[in-house]
Formats: structure tokens, C-alpha cells, sequence
């Protein structure tokens, strides 16, 4: 069966900083997307838009979307709170009728809507949920920490800082050097690239750790390193239960500081959601080195950057200052590749491998 | 209608450390309890088994549990995972048949079960599910710390130390010295008792502090005083993420520190799970500040013991020795009266109404 090409649902939300999504399947699995629904930027291409993605189009109506010959919708945008806009409704509805399957991210399952359901099963399309998790999970309890492989954990300043993006390239790379390593998808996204995972924000509360846990042990056997997708932040009051819950059950010993270099307040990506500056990176590498200590002790070993937005000059600067206040390697792995991370990360595993906790 | 009167299923469970449901109906509302199945101590009094309680008899089957004429099964242990063991079906199914209500407090919902629901619709009885969250929660955004009332969160050294106990104590005190105190229940024994309530636990990761959120808010206006029941425990891997998703949405003003006096290591009363030691109680305060802060700043004012199975000199002993390592009012308020951590609140009630932090 040949993959699946996306036609990506995104309307209103096509942008650099607007759809995660979008944007992460046009970047790692730029062959499998057919295009993207959003009625403001109809007419211009991903590159235009995203500057990268190449010629992929975007196109204003359902009908000129079907028109790219997707074979599957995919739900592009996680609003908050992850429901599905009652507008949205018509399109899946008439997606389904064309044959297309149907893969969402939202917290709302579109296998709940009774007519959308009833309609799939209809038509023999399939509905993949991204978000919904196995029933059977485990409570947590720090085995994690016994695998042999060091396991990475990315953890961030915020949400939406590049958690997901810094693992993903870092995969590439440490792969490139020789090193066995696997990527766990905690989040719709990493899931919809990686091919699986567990959505753990979309758990119940008591699972959140053992979600990690049972990823992580899958995950370990033969690897080198272990790169888990970080979620949330432990400074953001939305989401601080899963940020936590996912350091201590994946009970890493490496730890990636990820930041957008252009935010200054906790949520400002969210309208009318910002809440407070955010801390200076020196002390959020305080603030997690605690935080994943009161179970199992982690260093952070390096900051990754988003500098998206900012000019060269100033992303160099924002790259050279982060690395001068946490003195730990820093990069922004999109922008000027992920070199410094990847030394830190390749180091830190080979002194797990002698046995040594990482630098 | 009369109020409910429970037949308890604790199997296998009933005792001071192992059935905390059960033991917090008695407790709380004996009125309501006809008696507890548990054929490991047929035959005894609640009050031979816990210390209190008095004459609710305990059964070795449900025909002699029958004969005591409940009005409602409550499924009164939480077994690790909340997941419903296979040998208790029958007797649910028998209690349904029999007219019998059935309360739950398990993560699998009874009327997920096929039978079961079938039976409960045939025989018109009523199927609650304690854990079963509200659909529509919000996601947090730290509102909870613009409210008037003085937010109190109860926070462990582990899970089951006290949290709710500490939190009932506290709200006949408060309210026997004229404080309008309201109790915030999210676990099942809590609102079991409270009536309503929120298992914080059992709601999807990304609204843990939603639904603290939404319960602080719907109970602050014209309170002095509102008691957030707690959950979990920072140091304890399967559960951290709900404690700190339960602590950035209530936004507590003031913590009380609960400790169970005789425990040496996290988890030791599950067999088999114990984690590693708990940290001294001042590291503990330190630790609960220290999260509190990354989103509002707040602090420990007390420390709740329970020293249950201690002599009464030990027990005494250890109140002394906690408020000594920790410079703060100590107490165990079942054993010793809750006086040291009411004045602690009633305190800090005045100073927030004051306008001042509290001390």
C-alpha cells in the first residue's frame, strides 16, 4: 500500500508559528502532503508561507484540495483544548464521502460524532485518532531509569518552542554519526511523523507517567540514545501536570532546554493568553535539574533555539548569549543545524555507555 | 428521598492503611454506611478494625451484606490502576439485581460493562461513577489566584497520607470558629463525601489544572476560606504530574504539608513498589515552595501528621519533631485535634482579608 498524502486542514491558521502540524509534516514528511486548506493564503506555495516545503500548494476550498488527489484529511491545526470547530464539521463530512481517511489531532475523536461514523464506516474509509491513547497503560514508577541507552528528554520554556523539532533533528544526525537511536512520539504531530507513539496530554492524569515509561522501555533495547518528545512546560500553569508527569515517568538522564528566542511571555502565542516573562534559561535549567532530581537525578545539556523571526545577526546573537548565560552548547538545529547538540548528546551517551552519569 | 445507605466492598482490603474510601465514609458520614464486605475480618466491628466507627458490622458475603438492607453498593478500595478486578463483577452484578445503586470509584467505568448496564437500565438503579470527570473542563490559566478567599491545598509526602482527612478536619474547625469555609473534593472519597467534586486524576492530562481551576472558582465567592483536597505527591513518579497540574491550577495561597510518620519510603504501602526515601520534611516544604513559585508564589503554613500506628508518646514525639525540623505549626489533626493548623489558617485567612500575604 503506498503512503498516505495528506490534504492538511489548517483554514485561518497556515503560518510559521500557527500550525504545528502543518508545518512539522511538510518539513519531515514533505512527500506525503498534497497541500493545505487555508482561504487566507490560497495561492501561494508552503516555501512562500513557511520558507520551506517547496511548491506545495495552498489552496482555498475543499474542492480545489481534492483536486491535489489526497487520499487522506488530515486535521492540521490543535485548536486549545483540542475540540473540532463546528466548521470544520462539513468538510471531514464531505472528505469522507470522497473516500478520503480521516487523521486528527483534536481532543474531541470525530468516531464520537455519530453521523461522521456512521458515514466512514459507509464509505470503508478509516478514522485514525491521533490522540487517542492505548486503554491498558501502566502507573509509572521509575523504571525507566534502568535502561542501558541514555534516554534524551527535550523540555521547554513554553509550549510550542520546538521540543518535537529538536529531536527530530537530532535523530537525523545522531543516526548520520553511526548512533542507534529512537525517536518516542509523545504529541499528534511526532505520532503522525514517527508512524507511533502516545499522545500523553491526551491520557488520563494517573497514566501520564506511565505512558512515558512504557515508550521508553520499548523504545531502549538495542538504542544508543532514546530521544523523547517533551510536552508543555513546567512554567506554564495549562500544562505543567503533563510536562511533569512525562519528565519523572521517562526518567530521563539528558535533558534539551528548548526556547523561542522571540517570545518574552509565558503563552504570548496563545491571543489574550500570555501570562508571565519568561524565566531566564539559566534558571529554567535550575528549575528542571529540581524538578526531574525529586525522582531521578538529569542534566540539561544543551539549549535549542527557535529563532524564527529574528534577522541573521540577531539569531546568531540569540544562539551565542543563551549559550554564554547557561554556559552549555546551544543551537538553533533549523536554522544553523544541530552540530553542538549532537556533540553533547553523542558525548553524554558515550559516558553512559562507560558508565558515568553525562557531563 | 433518604439518603443512601452504603454496603462498603472492601475484600480482601478493610483496614486502617488499606481501604481509604471505606474508611473515610465511616468516618465522615457513619450515618450512611449499613456495613463493609470484606470476609478476611467478618465478623468484627468497623471500630474493632480502624479505632472507630463502632458497631458497623463487617460481612464475609454479600448475602449477609444484603441482609443488612443497603440502598447502594460503593465500591469503597481503589486497587492500584483503579481497574475493576474480575471477582468483583459478580457481586456487582447480584446488588444490581437485587435494586441496589452501585457508587464506583474505579478508572473502568461499570457502565462501560455491557452486562452490567444492561442489568442497572433493566432494574432502574442508579450507576455512579465517582472518577468520571465533566466533559467540557478548561484548560488553566492561573484565574484561581485572583480569587478573595484564602486557598488552602493539602500536599504529601506521598499518596495517602492524609490529604483529605487533613482538608475535613480543617472544614468543621474553620467553621465551628464562624471561618465560611468550603471544601474542594478530586478524589472519589471526596466527593463521595462532599457530594460534588472533580477526580483530578481521572480527567484527560491537559485539564488536571482546569479542573481545579473551575471547582477554586465556583467556590470562592463568599468563602473566607476554601480547602482544596490533594492529590498525589511531587516525589512520587506515577503521580507528580497530577500533584503539580493539581497545585498551577488551584493556585494556592497556603499548603499544608501531610506526612504519614511512620513511612520511610515513597509508595512501601503498596507491596512491592516502594520507590525510594522520602525526603526530610523541611526539604519537603522546600520543594512544594519551590513548584508553587514557577507559577504563584505560596507557602507551606503547616504540617498534617498522621500517625496512625504509632504510640501515643511516639506519636507525640513526632508532632514535636516535625514542627521542629520545620519551624512550623504541626499537628495530627484525627488523633490530637486540628487546633495548631486551624490557627495556622485562620491566620492567614485574616492576613490575605487584610491584604497581606500569608505569613
Amino acid at each position: 500500500m503506498p503512503p498516505l498524502r495528506f490534504l492538511i486542514l489548517a483554514d485561518g491558521a497556515f503560518g510559521p508559528e500557527t500550525s504545528k502540524t502543518a508545518n512539522s509534516a511538510i518539513r519531515y514528511i514533505p512527500g506525503q502532503v498534497a497541500g493545505v486548506l487555508d482561504a487566507s493564503a490560497a495561492g501561494r506555495t508552503a516555501q512562500e508561507v513557511l520558507g520551506f516545503g517547496g511548491p506545495i500548494p495552498v489552496v482555498g476550498s475543499l474542492d480545489a484540495g481534492l483536486a491535489l488527489a489526497p487520499t487522506a484529511l488530515l486535521v492540521g491545526i490543535a485548536p486549545r483544548g483540542g475540540r473540532l470547530p463546528e466548521a470544520w464539521r462539513g468538510w471531514i463530512r464531505t472528505a469522507i464521502e470522497r473516500g478520503l481517511d480521516v487523521w486528527s489531532g483534536l481532543h474531541t475523536r470525530i468516531a464520537d460524532d455519530p453521523e461522521l461514523a456512521a458515514l466512514a464506516r459507509a464509505r470503508g474509509v478509516r478514522l485514525r485518532e491521533l490522540r487517542v491513547p492505548p486503554a491498558d497503560l501502566p502507573v509509572s514508577n521509575g523504571r525507566a531509569r534502568d535502561v542501558d541507552a541514555l534516554v534524551v528528554l527535550t523540555v521547554g520554556s513554553d509550549c510550542n518552542t520546538g521540543k518535537m523539532t529538536a529531536q527530530l533533528e537530532l535523530l537525523r544526525a545522531l543516526g548520520a554519526r553511526g548512533l542507534r537511536t529512537r525517536f518516542v512520539a509523545t504529541g499528534q504531530t511526532g505520532i503522525l511523523i514517527a508512524g507511533e507513539g502516545i499522545a500523553v496530554d491526551a491520557v488520563v492524569a494517573d497514566f501520564i507517567g506511565g505512558a512515558a515509561e512504557r515508550m521508553v522501555l520499548a523504545a531502549a533495547p538495542g538504542a544508543d540514545v532514546v530521544l523523547v518528545e517533551g510536552q508543555g512546560s513546567l512554567v506554564h500553569p495549562g500544562y505543567s501536570g503533563v510536562t511533569l508527569g512525562l519528565l519523572h515517568g521517562a526518567c530521563p538522564a539528558a535533558m534539551i532546554l528548548c526556547h523561542n528566542a522571540a517570545r518574552r511571555l509565558i503563552g504570548e502565542y496563545h491571543p489574550g493568553e500570555a501570562w508571565r516573562p519568561i524565566p531566564p534559561l539559566a534558571e529554567l535549567v535550575r528549575i528542571y535539574e529540581e524538578a526531574a532530581g525529586w525522582v531521578q537525578p538529569a542534566r540539561v545539556i544543551g539549549i535549542a533555539l527557535n529563532t524564527h523571526g529574528l534577522a541573521a545577526d540577531a539569531a546568531a546573537a540569540a544562539v551565542e548569549r543563551a549559550a554564554r548565560e547557561t554556559g552549555l552548547p546551544a543551537a538553533d538545529p533549523v536554522r544553523f543545524g544541530p552540530a553542538p547538540l549532537v556533540d553533547a548528546v553523542a558525548r553524554a551517551a558515550g559516558e553512559r555507555r562507560a558508565g558515568r552519569t553525562p557531563a
